[in-house]
């Protein structure tokens, strides 16, 4: 279990691996994020909502408590967060 | 946002407020816990499972992922944990 921190400490995560399964936990605070993948990811929103421009899309979507979208490996996407969001990212 | 360590870093929470709603997520490793509450908790399950026994009980019960249970203010709970999991805690 290790703690992270990105873009000055505005978003902050924790890893941890459970059931084989390597994942973070996270909050990002209010801003504009840019953040690239390696390996292909899923995120779920927990807490709170994001406005995310995923890979070779022009349209912003909103994630909301719940939902979940897959960012392909080796690629970049968007994050604006207008308050407080929390996550889970699973390593796929 | 800040981040806390308890039981010898054993488990790691980040706090955060979203819709002027309190909450933590976190990760606790293996091990058994037994928490304290000031407020009462709203606990959510992220990833992983927990057993726990709440106030009063004296039954363990398996919280996985997806699952909640309410802990009343100024009391205390136990947790067992097997393999990580992560947790969303809200201050109710």
């Amino acid at each position: 279990m290790n703690v992270n921190e990105y873009f000055d400490g505005k978003v902050k995560s924790i890893g941890f691996e459970t059931s084989g399964q390597r994942s973070s936990v996270g909050v990002m605070t209010p801003g504009e994020y840019r953040f690239d993948t390696a390996a292909p990811e899923k995120m779920t929103v927990v807490a709170g909502e994001m406005v995310v421009k995923l890979p070779g899309n022009i349209e912003w979507q909103t994630f909301s408590a719940g939902d979940s979208f897959d960012v392909p490996g080796t690629s970049a996407f968007d994050i604006k967060v207008s308050d407080s969001v929390a996550y889970l990212c699973d390593y796929l």
